[in-house]
């Protein structure tokens, strides 16, 4: 943010100067559901930049405003008050558990009308209960109603996003809209200065580390991504020759078919090259890392904290001491620059490529071959969403083509996650087209916003992993609970009023039905793949017999 | 609750008493959706009385378990931890506005898990997140982590529900559910005790006032559906000859073909003859009413408080005293006994019985013709549910035949209520047939749980009043922003694999297809009505006007 600049003396009212303070960040889309505490803003966004992108139901709008933050760096939804904003708790969590940072916008009662304390419509217990909701799962939250306060509360919002790559909650009294703001406001620089001397000692110990390392290992995940430092990434790999492994929630940071990229490193639930390579390594470069359970294999990752530099947005450690204020990407730039040593490491674990598949005519459909199949599939262009359960866990094993095309919420994983945010990761990166991969159950709960797609000309490529219930609960303790009514999904495309759909059934069905989703540009495709109740994968397979171990049986 | 009530000595655990407790209090259905974190419970769900009814998206849980509530007195719904727990923060929301005992039981990783306060999946800031973001819409929390208190906790958080008649949040770590809770266990009575010398002044007070009225009157609502205080309203009334007009939230808290109704009064909003009854009354005892703008008709009702009795679950008024701990029953059974005179009151304004319908072949359909179609479709075993928007506001004329047989969210009005509402009504009472009012916005959020009605054999009628986007806010500021994606709804059975569907453009398709519904009793039909754009009711069109000039417009 660049210190002490001045806005244009035109009067300039609240719901303007947050407007432009979202086209300013590069924001081209808001996602949301109007409702008449917010309606006023609605016709401001109709006049600005931004386009609106309504969805089925808010909690669609939550999830692709937290897939478009992914992809382009912020984003906002805008919802009404109390039926709108709490609709949205979930997949605002999501986004603060896993650095997404999304604007909640959320429109209120007039200040005036607030003041004898009725009971207006939509309210719960007191007119803040939102905004303490909402103090749980943002990073900043602010009620924009003090025209004298409301520009620098929403520079420090914005901010608060940016920097910690976390949601915040912007509360817009509906009589505030219109109303002009302090114009003689001035924005604060509030970055946080770098310690200058702290980050040339911290690059001086991480260089001999590394220099003196016989099997340095870069291990890269998701605060790569929301700093947008896939560039620098794959520099510092290229200029020193360290190999590069990812974990799960960081998937895709870098390309996966280069010579240095070593896999998707996840304990137990990893490839065995991946993990023995990772935990032999005698220094490993860890950027941007979350040890979550299951990035981790359920904490079946063995990493010595002697040997390891870790930086994150949060903060930085060599070895076990701890550096304050040096950010992860200058950090990055700093090791650019370092002098460390070329080296040319022999014999990497490279993930195989994806070999040539050839469909067995009427063959039935496994999670396997299927999976097989779809990494014969990608290319340059598709950006692979997947949802938590065996899409994700499957997904893990795909060789995606350029950083950045794979998304999945890896670590909080919210189900109903995949098909809305295929919409907000199609409409941040045009240039990309969404292969989907999607639980039976999870498509229940928000499939629908296909509609959205529909709406708005999103041709997103979805597949259905039918498996007739909840899988991955079926291995740890299984029940009617985890069947699902069986949805013929050929239906949706009429429904809808879009699109194309196929139920699949066998190898050669899939062939045929990827070939049709490839040439139909013009729509989505919904490929429905007809699954035993039990056929999962093997990565699946490990980890649900870990996670089984540790539901309390009754003894 | 009653007093000291042993509990019996052979070891119960935590998961076991939580659930007798629900079996005691009537509850015979559980609504949720299954996760590794609650996985045992649901397990033990299995073993027990109780139905589990899993929905295709917790919110539907959320809102089916509302409705349960409000019909049988008592719902749970279970659901895992954060990304199950926050999804139904906005129908625990609404349960909390409108008081309905809703029991939200969440899971929630082991206590031994959580020792170290590790990344676990499904979490957000820390591990008491979820638990402080249901502290601002329940009336109890708690968190079952210590097996000495649990028992108590859990009595604790269920009385609270009953009492307050709102939600509360019953947390569940799963090393806990199996686990024995102290045997020695006895139930402490929490109830207060009523003011005898207190309730003997208040009633002896409103008998005099009501005696000395030319023309006194009851307004009932809400609260007398949620004390379960039918009979004795009615007994009241009929013993006294005392007429009754109620509020949109309470509607059909007493049956609206007596002699003795007369209507509900909503201020402006409402039907003139009723409003100008009430407002002539020198002697209002208010039974049970919140003074929501929705049931204010936006606070243009004028009533006198030097002429009310006000009794309500939180406290009683005569004119302008309180009366502290003197409850609502207790208030209406002493009413009962009172010596208050009986009066024959002639010339009420009794709204218009519902009048022979007779169908204009061709006639495109409109908002009006189609209530009143409706209103001659009611019988004994139906009952309705309505939808926030014009469903409700246009229902509110509708006729209803028995109490209880109306449910609506008019105060907090979330979109997304009635669909899984009509699952949960429907499983409270199998005797009653629900008919759903519902727009066609908001079928697109929760519509698809029809779903759950497919699964568990249930047959509601659901009319879609399909005006091609939020109609109610049209009038206040129109844009893009809503209208809805058309959907065909013809085709959800197909998809849903059950139930019939219907699209209606004229008044004979209209009759036919009602014909029909009523016949086919199977499944759920779905009667999707093609309405104009515009088309409005006569009281939404008042309320819109009042609405819109409170939209902050740009000037």
């Amino acid at each position: 943010m660049s210190a002490g600049k001045a806005v244009k003396t035109t009067p300039t009212t609240i719901g303007q100067y947050l407007i432009r303070h979202l086209e300013e960040h590069g924001v081209r889309h808001v996602f949301g559901l109007p409702g008449d505490y917010i309606l006023s803003f609605f016709g401001l966004l109709e006049q600005s930049s931004l386009k609106t992108i309504v969805s089925c139901d808010e909690q669609g709008a939550g999830f692709a405003a937290d897939a478009y933050a992914r992809v382009a760096g912020l984003s906002a939804v805008c919802v009404t008050y109390g039926v709108g904003g709490l609709k949205i708790v979930n997949s605002t969590a999501q986004a603060y558990a896993e650095r997404s940072p999304v604007i909640v916008i959320s429109g209120a009662p007039g200040v005036r009308e607030q003041a004898k304390d009725p009971l207006l419509h939509h309210k719960v217990r007191g007119f803040d209960t939102q905004r303490r909701v909402f103090e749980q799962i943002t990073v900043a939250s602010v009620v924009l109603s003090d025209p004298q306060t409301a520009f620098d509360e929403i520079d420090e919002a914005i901010h608060a996003a940016l920097a910690h790559k976390r949601p915040v909650y912007i509360e817009l009294p509906r009589d505030m809209v219109h109303v002009a703001g302090r114009q003689k406001h001035r924005r604060v620089d509030r970055t946080r200065a770098t310690d200058r001397d702290a980050l040339k000692e911290a690059v001086s110990e991480a260089t001999a580390m590394i220099n003196a390392a016989k099997q340095p290992l870069i291990l890269a995940s998701v605060e790569i991504h929301r700093l947008g430092l896939h560039d620098e990434l794959l520099q510092f790999a290229e200029k020193t020759g360290i190999p590069i492994a990812t974990t799960l929630l960081g998937k895709s940071v870098v390309r996966e078919n280069i010579p240095l990229f070593i896999g998707v490193y996840e304990g137990e639930m990893g490839i065995p090259a991946t993990r023995e390579y990772v935990e032999s390594s005698d220094c490993v470069i860890s950027l941007g890392v979350l040890n979550t359970d299951l990035d981790t294999g359920l904490f079946t990752t063995h990493l010595n904290r002697g040997r390891t530099i870790s930086a994150n947005i949060d903060g930085l450690a060599v070895r076990y001491h701890q550096f304050v204020d040096v950010p992860l990407p200058d950090f990055m730039q700093a090791l650019l620059k370092a002098d460390i040593r070329m080296r040319s490491p022999k014999g990497l674990p490279n993930p195989e490529s994806p070999s040539p598949f050839q469909a067995r005519p009427g063959a039935p459909m496994t999670v396997q071959r299927l999976f097989q199949r779809i990494n014969t599939f990608l290319d340059d262009h598709t950006v692979v969403i997947a949802e938590p359960g065996d899409a994700l866990f499957g997904a893990a094993d795909l060789m995606i083509h350029n950083d950045a095309e794979f998304l999945a919420p890896a670590y909080y994983t919210s189900l109903g996650f995949a098909v809305p945010a295929c919409v907000g990761a199609q409409l941040a990166r045009p240039d990309l087209r969404p292969l989907v991969l999607v639980g039976d159950g999870a498509f229940q709960m928000t499939g629908m916003e296909l509609s959205m797609a529909a709406r708005y000309g999103l041709n997103p490529i979805v597949i259905i992993l039918d498996n007739h219930g909840y899988g991955t609960e079926r291995p740890m303790l299984d029940g009617p609970f985890n069947d699902v009514q069986p949805w013929a999904h050929q239906h949706i495309p009429a429904l809808l009023g879009a699109g194309q759909a196929f139920i699949i059934r066998t190898e050669d069905e899939l062939d045929r039905a990827l070939t049709s989703a490839r040439k139909y540009t013009k729509g989505f495709s919904i490929l429905s793949v007809q699954l035993g109740a039990h056929d999962i994968s093997p990565a699946l397979k490990r980890l649900t017999e870990s996670l089984g171990r540790r539901v309390a049986k009754k003894t």
